[in-house]
C-alpha cells in the first residue's frame, strides 16, 4: 500500500500520522474484503492533504464504501451512529443497557436508589450471578470531549454510598462495582483514577479488548441510527418511542407503523435492519 | 414596629415573609443603633410591596444607612462585597485563607498535591496543632446558585485520595478533614451528604454559628470590596495585585500607590479601611 506520510487532524485537535492500515482494517471490520478496502484506501490517500480532519477522511471512505454496499457502510458508520443517538442521553443509556443484557446481565434503567447517606438517580444497574454494577452513562455530542477526573471522582463517591446501602441489605454474595460508560473518551488522570480505585471505565476504544466498540462488535447490536434507509427525522421518531436497536425492528415490524412508510420502503428498511443485526 | 405581612422574593426565587426584625438586627450588626435601625426599617416597610426582591430591600436599607454613615454601610454590604470579589474565584480563595489564618491555622493556597491515585489542585490547605483541612472554595456570582450534591461527592473522593497520601507520609498525628466553603448555598442533599460523611460544609449562612458570615463577623476582616471610597475599577485593580483585605491597606499604605490617588482621596480611603478593619 502507498505509505504516504501525511499529518491529519483528530477531532480533539491533535495532529497524528495518517495510518492507512488502520483505515483498511476498519473497512474490513465493516465487511469489505481486502481488495475492496485497499482500493478505497488508495483513493482516499490520493484525495487528502496535510491537516485533513480524520472525520472527513472517514466520510470520504464511507462514501466510497457506500457505493459498494449501503449495508456494509451502515456498519462502518457505527461510531457516528452512536453519536446520533443524541441529543438527549437517554437512548444511549438504553443502548448501553441492551449491550449489557447481551453480556448476560439483568438490567434496570433509570432508577432512584437510597445510598447510605443520600438518594441517587442511577442510569443503569446490571446484575449477574457474580456481580452487581452501578453504571453511569456519559453521552456527549462533542466528539473531542474528554471526561475529566471529576466524573470518576463523583461517581466513585456515589458508588461507595450505594455500595454501603447494598451491603446493609446484606442477603447478597455479589461483588459490587462502579462503572462509567461514555461514547467519547476519558482524560489520562480519569483513567488512572479508575484503575487505582477499581472502578470500570469504558469509552469508545478503552479498555483495549473490552471497549464500547468491542461490546458492540461482539453483540452485533446496531443502533437504528446506523440505518441509511431511514431519514434523520424517522430515526428520531423511533428513538422518541423508545426503539434503539435495528434488532427491535426485525423482531417487531410494527414499531415502523408510526412512520407511515410505503410498503416498498418498509421492506427496504426491514431488509437493512436484518442485515445490520446479522439476521 | 409596624408588622406588615408582606411576601418578598428571595434571590433563589422562593417567596418568604418579610421579617422586619431580621432587617433591624442586620442593621444593628452593621453598627446602627436601635433607634436608627428602627427608623430605617419603618421607611423600608412603607416603600416596598408584595414580591419585592430581598436584594432590593437591602439596597434601599443600605442607601438609607449610607446617609447616616458610609462606614457603617460598608459593613452592611458585606454579603454583596463577598460577591464583588469575583468574577474569578481566586480572590475568594485568598479571602477564605485569610479567615482561616485568623482562626489560627497555617495556610497554603493553590497547591498541587499527590493523592494516593492521582494529582490534585488544592485551593487551600490549612493546618493547626490538631487537624489538617483540605479546602475547596466554590465561588459563584449567581446569588441563587445552589451547590448540588455532585460537588461534595467529588470533593469527598478527592479528599479520600489526598488523605490516603497524607496518611502514607505517616509522621503526623493530625486529624484530616475535607471542607467546602462557598459564598452561596448548598442543596439539601449536599448538606445531608456532608453531615453523613463528616465533610465540613460552610456556606454564607450555614452551619448556624459557624457560617462564612460568622467567620467574617468574628475576624472582622472586611474585603476591600466593602469600601465605598473606592471605585469598582480601583477595587478590581487592588484584587488583581493580590490585595483582598481592608486591613492590608491599613498595614501597608503603599498598596494604594498604583491607584494614583490624590492625597485627600488617599487619606479618605485609608480612613475607611481603618474603620472597616476595626483599627
Amino acid at each position: 500500500m502507498n505509505q504516504k506520510n501525511i499529518k491529519v487532524l483528530k477531532s480533539n485537535g491533535e495532529m497524528v500520522d495518517f495510518m492507512p492500515d488502520k483505515l483498511k482494517s476498519a473497512l474490513m471490520r465493516s465487511g469489505a474484503d481486502a481488495k475492496e478496502a485497499e482500493s478505497i484506501v488508495n483513493t482516499v490517500i490520493s484525495s487528502i492533504g496535510e491537516r485533513t480532519k480524520t472525520g472527513k477522511i472517514y466520510k470520504i471512505a464511507y462514501n466510497l464504501l457506500k457505493q459498494k454496499s449501503k449495508y456494509v457502510a451502515g456498519r462502518f458508520r457505527l461510531k457516528q451512529a452512536v453519536y446520533d443517538l443524541g441529543p438527549s442521553g437517554y437512548p444511549f443509556e438504553k443502548y448501553v443497557s441492551k449491550l449489557l443484557e447481551y453480556q448476560g446481565y439483568k438490567v434496570k434503567v433509570n432508577i432512584i436508589e437510597n445510598g447510605a447517606c443520600v438518594k441517587h438517580e442511577l442510569d443503569v444497574v446490571a446484575e449477574n450471578n457474580e456481580e452487581r454494577l452501578m453504571i453511569e452513562c456519559k453521552f456527549h455530542r462533542d466528539k473531542g470531549h474528554k471526561n475529566d477526573v471529576k466524573i470518576p471522582l463523583y461517581i466513585h463517591s456515589r458508588f461507595l454510598d450505594i455500595k454501603a446501602s447494598w451491603e446493609k441489605s446484606g442477603d447478597s454474595k455479589l461483588n459490587y462495582f462502579g462503572m462509567i460508560v461514555t461514547n467519547t473518551r476519558f482524560s489520562e488522570d480519569a483513567t488512572e483514577y479508575g484503575k487505582c480505585t477499581g472502578m470500570r471505565l469504558v469509552s469508545w476504544d478503552y479498555p483495549h479488548g473490552n471497549s464500547l466498540k468491542d461490546w458492540i462488535d461482539r453483540a452485533d447490536l446496531h443502533p437504528i441510527t446506523s440505518m441509511n434507509s431511514l431519514t434523520k427525522l424517522q430515526r428520531q421518531s423511533l428513538l422518541d418511542s423508545g426503539v434503539v436497536l435495528c434488532k427491535e425492528i426485525v423482531e417487531n415490524h410494527d414499531v415502523l407503523l408510526k412512520l407511515g412508510l410505503r410498503l416498498q420502503k418498509r421492506d427496504e428498511v426491514i431488509k437493512e435492519a436484518e442485515v445490520l443485526s446479522g439476521s
